[in-house]
């Protein structure tokens, strides 16, 4: 049902093998998700957004595992059932509980009533939250 | 602008008023800000709106300020003005820094971004994904 | 900020006239609102557009009042600012009063909350719901 | 390939036990469907949004049937496909009949056209449109 | 799974054999796919949706494989998976090659990161777009 | 209203001048829009964004001018006012004509409506198309 043929580590060339390298290095796993095997099939892609994501899920201001409840919650937000379960296999390795699961998918469900309700009022942005910024 | 209403304190019923000052009480404020307002034309839900959101935002797995990020994260991808403005604002309020913002801002990029890759190739969910949970 | 110069009815050519003619005369309406002057600019558009809008908002098994409403709340839900304004116009003008607005927001707002918990908990499908068609 | 494990009346706690069963005397029925089994895994959102939603989908300006006509319009808008297989059901219980659900799903394609179209060509809001609220 | 019956060639009416005929004539195929049979179960949108989208996608300004592919790249985005497999297959069908394929996604990908960028900085539209138009 | 500073190149560190200059020097103009100020406020989001889209925009199987088609649908289907006027804008410098701005907005509207109807009534995909990647 994929779009594309998923290239395998014993098919792939040189230049995806380094890549898939690359990540089971920076993910200590010895395999590959099926993300980054139909994302092969554009070797420029695969490298391009997997060094952004590298850079963009390091450690920084926010640890990785707050990192990954962004993302996850995201990925639910959005309805994409393949990032909602790489990104919950993802964030649950990073140590999410089953009570941050639920609070997370408890925020994404009230974010996006309150999201709907603001567009659908019409509600004017505060002067308050814009002299904030 | 609005689609409704706004409906300052001082023309708010009883029942509304009670609301009003639960919020200002909870979050230490002494204004309400528009969404609030709005919401005020139908008492129900207010009421129902804000005791939902002040049970989900409590503190219990996650601390409010990683609460708080999760909602902005939510609204920025949703495209929602108000809703990134108010919770912006929340969010700076519970120690949200400059960093933290850029940090939360990337990964809502970088999520809708492969949530778009995974939708658009049509990849199918890793078994080894299905079995964590 | 439009993308298109808005064409009014006195540039307007023949063929254009001609559907701003039969949007006012069956909405009973003497004035064109922006959606279309912006349509204008693609003939073919305007009239495919029109044509289909009218004929899928004329009574049917469903009320003209219940086929606005429904078309408020999918405007409120998607978050388009336009299209919440003029039919929620056109909903009032069908008789929607301002409790109607109060419960179409609240079915959005607890809508979208639910359709993002479904997606963030991937919830399957009942058998039972499936077999009902 | 739930996010969370399905909780059965039989293992279900007290507390859960007691949603389910107004859930069943609330929709006449003797069995509980997957989404609220999903949201038992936890307890507080389980009930805030069971609680929620019988208030919103209680009769009131709208009917019942009206109420999950809309309620069904924006789950298949959305693409939420547990959502439109649950409230489609729910909405042929309450009378639904196939050419109400053609007429719905009719004009849910037709206002994301439009919402697109408006979007796109950034078409501003009338005065007239600002004026009714 | 559907939510009504897919309607075959030899079960149809004389008034939907129609649409059926002219969508094989246009296309060349000998063959209906799915989408069309559900929505024969409403014939007037059946005959709408038909007549809009040969409109629309008939040699223009543009060229059918380039209309094709940002049918493809928006089915994508929205993540329909029915769309995204059956424009993919009809781009496919215009001459759309793998490398296409690949960057259409990419393009995909980028426009819903910086799309949430801009719209989760809450970015001001340029002077100078606005004169562009 | 925006959420951040934007930073100017006068007061830009020599990292992010950087950036503006390959910008300015890459699509041969004199002057850099709000985006990249906004990004301005994470240096690294900056880089990562503009190497990323330099790239993905760059003439390949693809030329700039369906690239930026393509760029432009996404924007106006996701209702991104920013994206849609910037990328329109670039559009038109690519030689975007205003029957080719009318062909991509119909098309934009009426993949909206077929993806709702597919999702809204769950079609199932046809095994043909699967067989064709």
């Amino acid at each position: 049902m994929t779009m594309v043929h998923l290239i395998e580590y014993d098919e792939a060339t040189a230049e995806v093998r380094a890549v898939y390298d690359d990540i089971m290095a920076t993910r200590r796993i010895d395999w590959i998700n099926n993300f980054w095997k139909a994302l092969a099939s554009d070797p420029a892609t695969l490298r391009r957004t997997w060094e952004s994501i590298k850079e963009v899920m390091a450690p920084g201001a926010l640890d990785p595992l707050t990192k990954e409840l962004i993302y996850l919650a995201i990925s639910a937000s959005n309805g994409c059932a393949y990032c909602t379960a790489s990104h919950g296999a993802a964030a649950k390795k990073q140590g999410m509980t089953p009570e941050m699961l639920s609070e997370v998918m408890a925020i994404v469900g009230m974010a996006n009533q309150t999201n709907s309700l603001a567009n659908g009022y019409r509600v004017p942005v505060d002067e308050r939250f814009e002299k904030l910024f």
